[in-house]
């Protein structure tokens, strides 16, 4: 097998490659079944076992209570910012969206085109560098929406936003998702597009509060009905099958991995790496606010678009991909998701150091 | 590597060996990129190429002009079912539906719940054993709906339905798609879940004429309006970049073997070797009308549900699986798609022939 590069994109992002290697057996022949895991029937024993398997382990890694439902559904995390409005926002009532990034705009738009919406606080003042803690609901939302990570800008709420007594947190993790622990029974819902820190593109995970399914809006297109995919789990229509396979070999590799606790830890460990060079670095400088800075998206800046430039080329060459910032903030941006291993950031530093070394005197 | 048997699954169903193989490869490394295609951003070059190609070779398979656009989006053809009127399905408008299957009856149901349904003919009196060509429009319908493969009762349009000139003909096509030469320019929309004939599960292809896209409803989630893909093909949003991945390396399988002609001439002869055992034998019987059957599914009966399920049992102990009918139908079904190597009907018939022998006795 050919060489493999340190793979820094924001997303579809890097798979744990134990999870690859599985997924080459299995996509040949799965279980001993004699046929791959892409054709075998939604019906079928063989991924009947992988899906309640898969449900079974986010359950276990999350600590998710009965009181919600587990289910993988297809359309990415756009989909849900039409869908949750859809669901949950009556024509007559507000939510509130707390907003800290383009992601979050754009749950907004959908949900102002099904119903009112609130901005109960934003960052767009400066261009979203920060994470707007200060918050003032509405008087009695249906709900509280927010955006935990946000991949462009390298934020990420330290801690959870807290709506309203009764007023239900619903949360886009699509980009940390189980990269800390979570304490689901404070969410009304989470949903997260799986290529991140999940899985391959083409699945997403809700995780969503039964009572609020049932009470949910019932006069949409079936499949819109949060209600639908609950009643048959995840096979009310034939389901992304081989996603929610990797899906779930990504969850045994978390666990294998001693779970979230465990995963927040080398997380943890990994951003330091990076966030302390930059903090003592006169070269680079990173772009978030100290407080709200991402440990899943690090953005920086040299001291010149050129040098800029040099950088993401240079490194491109030495088998690290994907450094370029969004051009909305620009410059660089490493995304080290679950996936991305200790010695990915180990090799981007040691290269930001010999780069500032080299382009100090041009700088100067 | 392991055996594997053979997959008569209804779907997800058996995909080209040397498609699997490829994907084996490239989901470690893909282009020599250094990334697996799993793990590729959407934005990206080496994606790009793969969506741009998948495009191309579709166009060039099935002769797509470019009054037509080519999406690959995500839920399936279910999602499908209520995108088609919301989009194309005007309040005071009626759309004509022509019902073969369970399958149409799900997409009458959500066009019903949005807009005024005709029925405008129906296999529904016989169980759906036959192909409802005995059509009586409505006076000026928004659009035409069929479907031209019904997996569950083994039938096929033999030839397209022709509704009142400046109807636009949609095609649910899930089943059948790519299993012979088509007409692109009769259809104002052409849909297929990949599960079946294009690749895994995950992706539906959508070929949709531009002006009707331009006219549709505008007034909908903007993930919902065809409008939306079209502007951005296929990567509004993440897209299920694996799957359009196998359907691509699918698209290339078919071209390598010939195309669509070829593969329609492949596809009559599997077909043929179990029709034409079916007609003689006064064991088995075909339970769809003869000229209604369809080359994708072939469903047949035994003298007795006993010696069904001995059928089923003892099929699966050689390696052939998947044969279990849709409890509507009951029986034996045989899903022969483009995929399904001769060898495996073959295998098939040479069982049923030996179970005949050995149970006719038991039957008489």
């Amino acid at each position: 097998m050919s060489e493999r590069i340190f793979n820094f994109s924001a997303g579809p992002a890097v798979l744990p490659e134990s999870v690859i290697k599985s997924a080459q057996r299995d996509i040949w022949n799965v279980a001993d079944s004699g046929i791959g895991v892409m054709e075998h029937s939604h019906r079928g024993k063989v991924f009947d076992r992988i899906l309640k398997e898969a449900e079974a382990n986010c359950r276990e890694l999350a600590g998710i209570p009965d009181t919600h439902h587990v289910l993988f559904l297809q359309g990415g995390a756009s989909q849900q910012f039409a869908m949750v409005p859809m669901n949950f926002l009556p024509k007559d009532g507000t939510a509130d969206y707390l907003v800290s990034g383009v992601w979050s705009e754009k749950a907004v738009k959908e949900a102002k085109a099904l119903g009112k919406v609130h901005e109960a606080s934003s960052s767009k003042d400066r261009n979203h560098c920060y994470i707007p803690t200060n918050v003032s609901w509405s008087s009695s939302p249906s709900y509280a929406h927010f955006t935990s990570n946000n991949t462009i800008y390298g934020t990420q709420w330290r801690q959870d936003p807290t709506p309203p007594a009764g007023v239900p947190l619903i949360c886009d993790a699509s980009s940390d998702i189980f990269s800390r622990p979570i304490d689901v029974r404070k969410y009304g819902m989470i949903y997260a597009g799986a290529q991140k820190n999940l899985g391959p593109a083409g699945a997403v995970l809700v995780i969503v509060r039964k009572d609020m399914v049932d009470a949910a809006a019932s006069d949409l297109p079936t499949i819109f009905q949060y209600r639908t995919h609950a009643k048959e789990p995840s096979v009310f229509n034939t389901p992304p099958s081989f996603a929610i396979y990797v899906v779930g070999e990504v969850f045994k590799w978390i666990q294998a991995g001693g779970g979230l606790k465990a995963m927040e830890g080398k997380n943890q460990e990994k951003a330091a790496l990076l966030y302390d060079y930059l903090d003592q670095s006169d070269f680079f400088r990173g772009t978030a606010d100290a407080d709200s800075r991402s440990l899943m998206n690090v953005c920086f800046r040299a001291p010149s678009e050129e040098l800029e430039a040099a950088f993401i080329a240079e490194a491109t060459k030495r088998g690290m991909s994907g450094l370029k910032g969004h051009r909305s903030v620009g410059g660089m941006r490493a995304s080290i998701y679950n996936a991305m291993p200790r010695a990915g950031v180990e090799a981007l530093v040691a290269f930001m150091k010999e780069f500032e070394r080299a382009n100090r005197a041009v700088h100067a």
